[in-house]
């Protein structure tokens, strides 16, 4: 063969294999219908070079929530389930709280009757745990919990409880050169210790709540101190806020399970072109958990199904669109 | 030839272009000496597999201060410029101003004057133009007076006042792996409509100051509405604050030029392994503008020299270690 021939032959070599990775499903955990269709011709149109409906990759921008839509939330949120243990890490320090509310309920093991102080309540809780440390001290707290504990009914790290349908969206939008962010009520830097490993996100794309931090020098270094202070809320309204202050730019794509969500959607839709809104529906008890609009955690409200049907929203349903839930229970898959 | 023997005269040629790549200069604006190669031997260190030194891709984060580090800030910090073009642009609007401090003497030409009332007047200015419209609004404000704008010295476009020794670092460092980012005591949103043209830095890779913003709809559609209220000052103690809340990593790279920046550069020589400080001395009266201790805009303070030679920081002296400092003036250079 003359070198220009295999150069062709090897080209050609080169296109066909990258040509059967492409027809390989990228989606495996999806089962086949509507909702997985939603996003593969979404997929398909965005990338579409010369259409009406391309997209520059620059513009590529997805949002996912994270509870309850890239892991799961129930029976309590994760990051208030750290709290609570943290609580109880740090009881001996504390003699006080056995007396002292909410810190005597919970000490006792009584999570409801702790909570029962409403948001004040929740609010001592995140302070005591959550403040008073560097950002390096509290980064290690984190990363030493979620490699230690496990969620009450699946016996698993928390960072397994991520629903494996979510984990391969996130890589096949990254693979249609799509940058993923996290765009989540929950706290920052509860989640940056662990989502690139986990989520393949690094901590430049997460967005979340946040406590002020503030400068200062400590045994002659410069630290960022956490102070007991509410920064930012990342949820409702804040969720757009939030995207606008990080990312600077309007998603095209974003991902979402409940009220909380609401905004985000609308601000995606908000755009002009080809848009993705979706948002996942707990339906599954024998798999996960079920629950919507009665659940304080995650709440699904029926106005927001309305505003999803109205919108053109795509709703996931868990127990019909997910062939797989978690990749630990992928063989006990129906 | 035989096949293979193909094969490997192709890997030859294409290693040996690759070589030739590397060695060409990567930043031909540099003059070579200590300076440039500080920035050289870093760069080979964290890059070099294997090594001690060597940082992986997801650590490299570079960032980079705006005014007087990538972009020119004399006679006024250009935003400035901006908000007094736009009183000007305003003034129909608002008869009262006629009478008015600030806006009386900025209407009769007089900008020492109008700035004589310090950071009340300031605030006056910054908040009359920079609020009140959503942010899709004052995006395109600002990209209309970025297009037709022109800077009262070099009568050029604002972006082309940019120091083409650090377009080119932008690009070195990108070229071996680097997220570049800005983080600025500008605004946000006065940068992010331009940053991914002249720098390469796209809107997600902007940290700066900002105001507040509240989602709201307007004629049925979600909009964020600009506040009159400051929502973070990006400056000093507060570089390192943005740089944890944005990136949520440190920076083993850190560029400034002024008291503004010294922060930024503690918090990055304080992580661990190899790390490059840089300061821009703008000593070149000739070619740009001489400024320094004595300066209200871009101060380099003695303190700050005193604290680059005690940590071993690098300052660059524009007219010794760059060959061109403007793209426009290339030519010229001596």
């Amino acid at each position: 063969m003359k070198p220009i021939r295999i150069i062709f032959t090897l080209l050609a070599i080169a296109i066909a294999s990258i040509t059967t990775t492409y027809a390989q499903d990228q989606l495996p955990s999806w089962n086949d219908g509507a909702t997985k269709k939603s996003i593969t011709d979404f997929i398909a149109k965005v990338t579409k070079e010369g259409s009406a409906d391309f997209v520059p990759p620059a513009e590529r921008i997805a949002t996912f929530d994270n509870d309850g839509t890239l892991w799961c939330e129930q029976p309590l949120y994760f990051q208030l389930l750290f709290a609570l243990d943290r609580v109880k890490a740090l009881a001996p320090q504390h003699p006080e709280w056995k007396t002292k509310e909410p810190f005597a309920s919970l000490l006792r093991g009584d999570v409801k009757g702790a909570l029962a102080g409403g948001e004040h309540a929740m609010l001592e809780i995140i302070i005591v745990t959550h403040a008073g440390m560097t950002t390096a001290e509290f980064e290690k707290i984190v990363a030493d919990w979620i490699e230690t504990a496990k969620h009450p009914k699946f016996k698993r790290p928390y960072t397994e409880c991520v629903y494996q349908p979510m984990i391969e969206l996130l890589a096949y939008l990254r693979a249609n050169g799509f940058k993923t962010f996290i765009v989540s009520g929950g706290g920052i830097e509860f989640m940056r210790p662990w989502t690139e490993k986990v989520y393949g996100i690094p901590p430049e794309q997460v967005v979340g709540s946040s406590i002020k931090t503030k400068y200062e020098t400590r045994d002659s270094k410069p630290v960022l101190v956490r102070l007991p202070e509410m920064n930012f809320i990342d949820d409702k309204a804040g969720k757009p806020v939030g995207i606008n202050e990080h990312i600077g730019r309007r998603p095209i794509a974003a991902f979402g399970n409940s009220t909380g969500d609401q905004q985000m959607l609308e601000w995606t839709q908000a755009g002009s072109g080809v848009r993705l809104m979706m948002l996942v529906h707990h339906d599954d008890a024998a798999r996960e958990f079920a629950y919507g609009a009665e659940s304080k955690i995650g709440t699904f409200s029926d106005a927001l199904m309305v505003e999803a049907k109205k919108n053109d929203w795509t709703v996931i349903s868990m127990k019909d669109d997910w062939k797989t839930i978690f990749a630990f229970a992928s063989q006990a898959a129906p």
